[in-house]
């Protein structure tokens, strides 16, 4: 459904009794953008959204994330609601909707929800995917969704190493220097590490994260899939909850939310 | 190794006295070019090359291509040569010549080939992938690589059709109106019609092929897929020689060369 096919019968104005609550799941490509969340420099993707949802409804909107992407980070479920009164059918939230959005950013599916759903206080957990382009040359065509790697990495040695990660830890060592969270303790589910031909995937899935947690796990994985640190060292970066002993901070570019567990 | 790496040594400038064939493979994105071939408007890839190869070996080259593509169409194995006499090792080639190359484009490998080598002439044939999206909304992540086709896609009747497509035949139907080749007798190897999730993939090799004639058969075969046309109006398609009879041309985004065989 296009904007132009929504029921010209639709009213766009006036006070209507019901409030809904809409929740959106989003794909992005976030290449070109600062991240999800609303900030002073640069424009985010839920600023397009929003201003594309207040054309579609005539009102102001805000749109509650499920949480925030760094610069950069793609999604392919980011989960968000909002509350209208205005009553236009559910297509007109993700077909509508996708006609009036950049093409770097289109809604997947527009559901109706409680009321006091909330797309982050209800969320059960999320599940991240690291990809890490592993070829001798760098490679064009994934430039925007990859991480270039070269050389050997040795992946038992990276499954070995992400064992450790798995429970619950404090992962002070695996959170951004200025990560506003109040509590560094997390629980991850799970590390499951893959190959694709050249494609290496890091799969994350866990109850909460903290700011550039997989970018963080992904880059130490590295160095010990590249012999620079031996697997049993992650316990001890646990424990000495120091970030800079861990490893780099792998690119924005190769995370992707991909699923926000409710 | 970085153009910096290359030994101080080399001579940049001088006279040498052995000409070599440099045979390169290329990967390219090609969303914000005008095809592989130097033309009146629009960026070119060949261009883009020819300007980095200068500044490397320090004189004008001539790249030879192994054929044209068209604006937007992606390759991974586009091959390539020029002529130099300068005696850079080959890493200088890929690796120093990747240093130099915007993010868009990419030397995968770099040979030394006999002087009566050309890539057109000698090329024994090639393979195309034509990559759909067949999901239910668009796919931004995807929106440069894939065509987005909505909707239920028959496979089977797109294999069933794609059969006629294999073998001798006057391709009239599936060439542009502005094809300047001479003969439109070409040879089709196999089509291959798989699915990926909700990525159609439809692998297309053979001896040679006219200006869009991918495209043509990609959009024929969609047409198909979707009931708007049988499987067996090919054979009828093709002798009729008509280009109005068969389907769309597909979009170039959808579209990458992946190997040319030799």
């Amino acid at each position: 459904m296009t904007l132009a096919e929504i029921p010209v019968e639709t009213p766009r104005w006036g006070v209507f009794p019901f409030m809904r609550n809409i929740k959106l799941t989003i794909e992005f490509d976030g290449t070109s953008y600062a991240g999800w969340q609303i900030q002073l420099n640069g424009l985010a993707i839920q600023q397009v959204m929003e201003e594309s949802l207040a054309r579609l409804v005539g009102h102001q909107v805000r749109l509650h994330g499920s949480g925030r992407t760094d610069a950069g980070v793609h999604a392919r479920g980011m989960v968000a609601t909002f509350a209208t009164d205005r009553p236009l059918p559910l297509r007109a939230f993700s077909d509508g909707l996708n006609s009036l959005l950049p093409p770097e950013i289109a809604v997947l599916d527009a559901q109706e929800v409680p009321d006091d759903f909330h797309p982050r206080f209800d969320a059960k957990g999320k599940h991240y995917r690291y990809t890490i382009f592993n070829g001798n040359r760098r490679a064009p065509l994934l430039r925007h969704t990859a991480w270039f790697v070269r050389g050997g990495l040795d992946l038992a040695a990276m499954r070995r190493a992400a064992i450790h990660l798995v429970g619950e830890h404090d992962f002070t060592a695996f959170r951004a220097a200025n990560c506003a969270a109040k509590t560094s303790v997390r629980t991850v589910w799970s590390v499951d590490i893959s190959r694709d031909g050249e494609l290496v995937l890091i799969d994350v899935k866990g109850r909460g994260f903290l700011k550039n947690m997989v970018r963080i796990m992904a880059g130490t994985l590295v160095e010990v899939a590249q012999g620079k640190m031996s697997p049993d060292i992650i316990p001890r970066l646990l424990d000495a909850a120091d970030r800079s002993l861990a490893g780099r901070t792998a690119p924005p570019h190769g995370l992707c939310l991909i699923e926000v567990y409710y």
